[in-house]
């Protein structure tokens, strides 16, 4: 086992033979990998097994689901390294290219970032997923993944590392750290001059440590308190299928919604649907009805949970909806730049001026007008791919795809120019 | 004197008004702040008289200079903030938009950060520079300046507040911080959920401080160790022009040339023709000379002082050359990774594929062919204006303009899309 450090050293001088690669060379790498990945297939399903074998009794079934790699997950993975091969390569771009007065060609040219490394937790698919964007986009990458996935997530680095060396590019570019404790996550936060981003996919707790004690680039991803306000003029039918969407697909994802705010106006004829359709028709329907948790003043409309001091500003992530009864959008502006984890809101309303006043005044990654906030995704919104959704402002906001794993520089071409 | 905290929180409060505010609005704001500015004018230099006066014993003569403002550097400051009038306004942008098949309309809107911190040093039209950036870019500032000029800073603060008000604006969207202590600082640098950008624009212990310590996004400026490499195909004289003007025109300055690096197959020809130019005809022409610090391959061939260990590590800022004889442009490559800052190194040459190799390989936000580095400036390079210099990776690379001084988020409209 090779030290920590070592390894990011490694990967940082292995950087530029990657940052100098053509789009083909990396095109190249990134198939052998998907072959790789397809023939390495045993050897990574026995892994996994060992992993599912020692977490068989601490992992609840959903954590164990998110862990286990079958041949069909396997050859998902290869196969979206191949969906990567196909995207437009970000490196060398002309963003912008002006000729001055004096005669300078000055470009600013998209480059790779150098080192990104990424600390995550269960699914061994992001030790695949994340390799290979980072790949394409130029950079090599340290993975640290979780204690759970380890065998998988080593068995995954094994066979993309075989792939970068059929193709002819060094082993190297792709790290991955071996100790899985909180001391290597350090390590990783602390490499100043190693790492050029540093991505941390995971809870609260990890994104907290990041943010308190990382002296490289840092940028902050997934956590979701999200909201969807249903204006006095909103469709209600169309309400009820956007709020059932957001907070029912997939309760567990940061871009589910977590908080609900009715306008007065509406609230005693909307909020008893609204109970109707999450609990006794999703009951009738066999699914999981969602418990609501009200507010005072949703709570003298319909029965429910009354919502404790903390309800409007937690992350559930669970069939749980914290509902409020708002005066209207400045007050649903108000209440969301208050608990707001950034992330995403929504209006349903067939009010051009309050959808124009919601849009402009909430300030988060992405916002909605009569739409479900579960299509903030790399994917949904055409980048192509996403490496995790950005909560901060600074670089990258919002789903990050190759576009936003790259920096760029100025390159200024004269014939002797002095000031 | 409000604490420090409050003044930032009573800025974070304002923010959302001149977010919300037109292109015209902040125009006007910004004009009657230029106004205010020469109507103030007398305050403003009696103020600036006092820190002269009390700066006397401890100043040098360069950094008095930097200090003292005149009649005509308070016009300048004002006709500054009348450029940045002029300037396209970089809120509102859209950078892409999209429509999905499904029918979602995704824009990616450029958006102002919200609150904009800078800690700067000595010279007081950075006061007023930064704020009218800062304004115009949609983002209240808080401005933290050295205690040299903290008379002539607090006036120039008043003149802008009360421009502002002039203008209908919240004064509070401009902060002061009266308290000039490193702990004031500190606080700037932990404050996190209120400053969104923090720019220490200074010196490199201000800028690793803030490096290590600030839990809040934060960009790296200014530190610039710039090399230019004399190629064994450059034209000589260019090579002698540029030279001389990068390392003498401004020594002061973070573009300035620190380092040179000279082919092997030309050294016996052009190191000393460098010798003469730059010491002996400075000296006949009544300029400084400058002082030579070679490598002893250099020393073999010319005479001069002997490098020491840490010569081609140092930013000198000052009348002084590091000079290396190199290999060629690959041993040019790595002595520029192994010692530059990222900030801007340049290539003198005739030989394309040369010039081709070091553009892509230099890993700096600046490079140049056959140009002096002295042009790394937001005005040069066509961006209006500058708010510094960014060495980072992340975010903004090289000079800051208006742009690099937003965010921007996505805004997504549909007619109730589900997923």
């Amino acid at each position: 086992m090779s030290g920590t450090r070592e390894i990011i050293k490694a990967a940082k001088a292995a950087a530029p033979i990657l940052a100098a690669a053509s789009p083909e060379v990396k095109n190249r790498a990134l198939s052998a990998v998907a072959e790789r990945l397809l023939s390495e297939q045993a050897a990574i399903l026995s892994a996994n097994r060992e992993d599912m074998e020692r977490a068989r009794d601490t992992l609840g079934a959903v954590m164990a689901d998110r862990l286990l790699l079958t041949p069909e997950r396997v050859a998902g993975m290869s196969a979206g390294i191949r969906d990567a091969v196909a995207l437009p390569d970000p490196v060398g771009r002309v963003l912008r290219r002006t000729e001055r007065p004096n005669g300078l060609v000055v470009e600013k040219v998209a480059v790779p970032l150098g080192v990104i490394a990424i600390i995550y937790e269960s699914r061994p698919n992001v030790t695949s997923d994340a390799a290979a964007l980072a790949l394409k986009a130029g950079s090599a990458v340290v993975l640290r993944g979780g204690k759970e996935a380890f065998r998988s997530n080593a068995a995954i680095v094994r066979a993309i590392r075989l792939g970068l060396s059929d193709a002819g590019l060094p082993p190297e570019l792709v790290a991955f750290v071996e100790d899985t404790s909180r001391e290597s996550a350090k390590e990783l936060m602390e490499a100043e001059g190693l790492i050029d981003l540093l991505i941390p996919r995971g809870g609260a707790g990890l994104i907290r440590a990041c943010m308190e004690h990382a002296k490289v680039p840092c940028i902050q991803t997934g956590t979701g308190i999200c909201h969807i306000y249903v204006d006095a003029r909103a469709k209600q039918d169309m309400a009820l299928d956007i709020v059932e969407n957001a907070k029912t697909s997939r309760p567990s994802v940061c871009n589910a919604e977590e908080v609900l705010l009715v306008h007065r106006d509406i609230a005693a004829e909307f909020l008893p649907k609204l109970r109707e359709r999450l609990t006794d028709a999703r009951a009738a329907r066999g699914l999981v009805p969602v418990e609501l948790r009200l507010d005072a003043r949703a709570g003298a409309v319909i029965p429910g949970t009354a919502a404790g001091a903390r309800d409007f500003d937690t992350e559930f992530l669970d069939y749980i909806l914290a509902v409020a009864v708002v005066d209207g959008v400045q007050d649903a502006v108000a209440h969301i730049a208050a608990h707001s984890t950034g992330h995403s809101e929504a209006i349903v309303t067939e009010d051009a001026a309050a959808a124009e006043y919601f849009t402009r005044a909430v300030d988060s990654a992405a916002v909605y007008v009569n739409a479900s906030t579960r299509f903030t995704d790399g994917g949904e919104f055409g980048l192509g791919c996403e490496m995790g959704i950005s909560t901060q402002k600074l670089h990258a906001r919002g789903p990050m795809g190759l576009e936003e794993l790259t920096s760029y520089k100025y390159i200024v071409r004269g014939n002797g120019q002095t000031r």
